[in-house]
């Protein structure tokens, strides 16, 4: 940005990474957060809307050693203090928690739904600022908090469009998996980094299969591109156990729990995260949460270290066409699970946590690609002006109809060009276009012109032509409201 | 942030300037968003969300002669561009309308909603995030489009719980005041410091009174500190002209509108002016959008610089009690204008723009304040545990309850001690506590409890008086959500 290029025009783009949501787009997703926050509020969750400015401090964000803020957020200095965009709706949960840890309800169910931000490199269909809409209980220990956060999931899942069927919620818990490893030897506590790397490798048994995960968890294995990817290290009998963990979904729950049971057998943390997950499984049962909503699911893991028991992950099961045509389940909308730690950090106090993280705009995506959103918003109905003199008696005309509900307005561009005003009706997508000029004003009439009908010619066509359709009627200037709503069916 | 410090503990705070909303502040804020867009929907506008992020360049922030952003916005360097985050809904909007120019409808009506952050001193009351709601047409150069704004904020002001009587939507031009400058022999185009002088002047009448505006346009003025303010420098006579413009307001529009046609004679922009001023002033008594709704009122400026026609502000006109227990006016709540210049800055041609904003929060303030909002939130049913075996059940009970479209929820803390699930159903402010024991299990039974009633002696009593109390049933187990939804009167 050198000073001899000052004097040209600034650029109208978004920045890198960023997009800007038009109509529809925002109108179907306002739909779909009030209609999740319904959901919410029957469970009993309150709304919390914190600020989208933290200090680093507080979203942990600090790297180790440097007093520079991780790369992944937006940051910058602000008299001494770095301050950062929330990249989740965790982390400030964690922070307010703690710090009206005297005034809030305990357990405290609070839900927050809004944009966050991540330093990340965009790519196609991933934007820098994205919406989240979360649901956590804070402060309450039992696995009953978690079986109602499933509950609360599927409810919300078919409450937006997404039916019975055409999802599942996918349970699984850290502790089990921190059983296998102990069962193996391993001990997590103590090997965080090689705990770390095994969750990450399971994670990935969706892309590299059971082969894919065995290799990456012993010596290592060429990926598509032909490199190499390191191996966690593993001696195959190990692989073995992990492998067997993951697989071991069984015909029903009970099955599931009774693999788990074997796989975790000596392992005291192992043996209370199975116990765990049939709890889970049996309030959720129940409760008619039955498997064709939920299901225990072993090879779920949800990436993020902070998790510290259950987990969860809701999938969508039905397929759809990728860029590439090919058919594929569309996958995961919303994952989360408990994590008893991120309060602590700023109390020194543990406080048991657990909730999940609706991602809206995957969501959205899936809406639409099942074409349950149009994408569309009812248009306006166009009052247009013939005659300039007479504008107060079309804002009169668009007065009465939004006194009955009907979405209007006049035409406010330059009237002269009457074929503008047909083509603008027709770009906003107008059912209805009304005219009046001094001979109908005269006559007390108006003309009513159906777009539904017209519009296939409107673009061609004079507007002599235009008046002479069919779709075109006289009706008395009275009637136009009446004439009106019953042409449109009754307000929008 | 020493490294000696770093092993202390993150502190659990907003940055200065930010807070959290909780609850009804969240609920009552997005209920008023949803009826505002109801009427900005009906007049024909499409919502526009933009992200939060924008270049510094596109928001035109950059310091005049420096490579810095302007210090009133949050900012950061990104791969040597500098991103700030938006300071209102404008610019964003003057950057869509450059860049989507050929694929937006024209004129283009949209609405936006959402946060802004101001890098200011924050101060009681003045935080660095706060709401705005704009509408603003884009490529409607006629004055009608002017009259749909105004009457749109009336309409807007009375969907969301201001009665007529209590608002009025005052509205000036710029032009008229351009006209009674270059009737005094200032040129505001080519001496626009002394015209911005003269403009931030006016401004202060209300504070200061016509006498201050006349000291502070000519000499200086001690301010109530004991301060002295410069003076603009003008002569006494062109002191009389400003000011028996901002008097001109008459009994009435007619009487108004001859005073300033007086004032601004010979010279042809402030002609202009009154006409436009005439011409809203017919289209909005047209539409009946009289003097009781809206009235044309010189004394209105509005600070920003870009305004270049009409000028509109709503005000409350109500009386609420200050901090200090002074009755004072609320004052304006929302405020916009014709800026025709907003978009040529990408362009480099002129586009004609429109409208308004609403501050939100001062508008839901203002509500408070005339206590059409309480602040609270209907509590959910609460479900207490008195057996944690039988958790399965009391999640079945809220399930059935939330069927019937009832809020509730169990007590998920550690029911151990029955004092504290009261307790939280107090501050929750639940209508109803549900209790079933072993007992009341076997019996088929659920003691229902009336808290509203019960609420005054939930703090002291132990479990046998609370039980005792009259407000307490015991229903049969089939009756529960009946006999709630009775008690609660129906669903909320």
């Amino acid at each position: 940005m050198a000073k001899d290029k000052k004097p040209r025009r600034p650029r109208a783009e978004t920045p890198k990474g960023f997009r800007d949501y038009f109509g529809a787009e925002v109108a179907e997703r306002n739909e779909m957060l009030a209609r999740i926050a319904e959901v919410y509020h029957l469970y009993g969750f309150d709304p919390l809307e914190t600020a989208a400015v933290e200090t680093v401090e507080a979203l942990g964000k600090y790297l180790p050693d440097v007093d520079r803020p991780n790369a992944g957020v937006f940051a910058w200095e602000e008299e001494g203090d770095w301050l950062a965009l929330r990249y989740d709706l965790t982390a400030p949960l964690a922070r307010v928690a703690a710090q009206f840890r005297n005034d809030l309800p305990s357990p405290y169910r609070r839900y927050a739904m809004g944009p966050v931000w991540r330093n990340e490199k965009p790519g196609p269909g991933r934007f820098r600022q994205f919406y989240q809409c979360d649901a956590d209980t804070v402060g309450a220990p039992s696995v009953a908090a978690d079986a109602e956060i499933c509950a609360m999931l599927a409810d919300t899942l078919e409450a937006v469009g997404i039916p019975r069927g055409d999802y599942l919620v996918r349970i699984n818990n850290r502790k089990v998996l921190n059983g296998v490893l102990e069962a193996v030897g391993l001990n997590p506590a103590e090997d965080r980094e090689t705990a770390d790397a095994v969750l990450r490798t399971i994670d990935k048994f969706d892309k590299v299969g059971p082969g894919g995960v065995r290799e990456l968890l012993t010596t290592g294995r060429e990926d598509q591109s032909g490199a190499f990817i390191d191996g966690v290290g593993l001696g195959n009998d190990v692989a073995d156990t992990v492998l067997a963990f993951m697989q071991a979904k069984g015909a029903d729950a009970g099955a599931t729990i009774g693999t788990l049971r074997e796989v975790v057998s000596g392992s005291n943390i192992g043996a209370t995260g199975v116990d765990e997950l049939e709890q889970i499984g049996d309030l959720l049962a129940a409760q008619g949460y039955a498997a064709d909503r939920t299901e225990i699911d072993p090879s779920v893991v949800r990436g993020l270290g902070y998790y510290t028991g259950p987990v969860f992950e809701a999938e969508l099961t039905f397929e759809i066409t990728d860029e590439k045509g090919r058919p594929r389940q569309f996958g995961s909308v919303a994952g989360g699970g408990r994590y008893d730690d991120l309060v602590k950090r700023f109390t020194g106090q543990a406080v048991p946590a657990t909730g999940i993280s609706i991602g809206v705009d995957r969501l959205l995506a899936a809406l639409r690609a099942k074409g349950r959103l149009d994408g569309t918003t009812k248009g306006p109905v166009i009052v247009t002006v013939m005659d300039r003199n007479r504008m107060a008696e079309y804002q009169a005309m668009v007065g009465e109809l939004r006194q009955a509900g009907i979405r209007a307005e006049v035409y406010l561009g330059n009237p002269k060009n009457f074929g503008n005003q047909l083509k603008y009706a027709d770009k906003r997508n107008s059912p209805v276009a009304v005219i009046e000029g001094e001979d109908e004003a005269a006559r007390g009439v108006v003309q009513v012109k159906d777009l539904v009908l017209g519009a296939k010619i409107a673009e061609s066509a004079s507007l002599e032509e235009w008046k002479s359709q069919p779709a075109q009627r006289e009706v008395p200037r009275a009637d136009l409201v009446t004439e009106i709503a019953r042409m449109i069916g009754a307000g929008d």
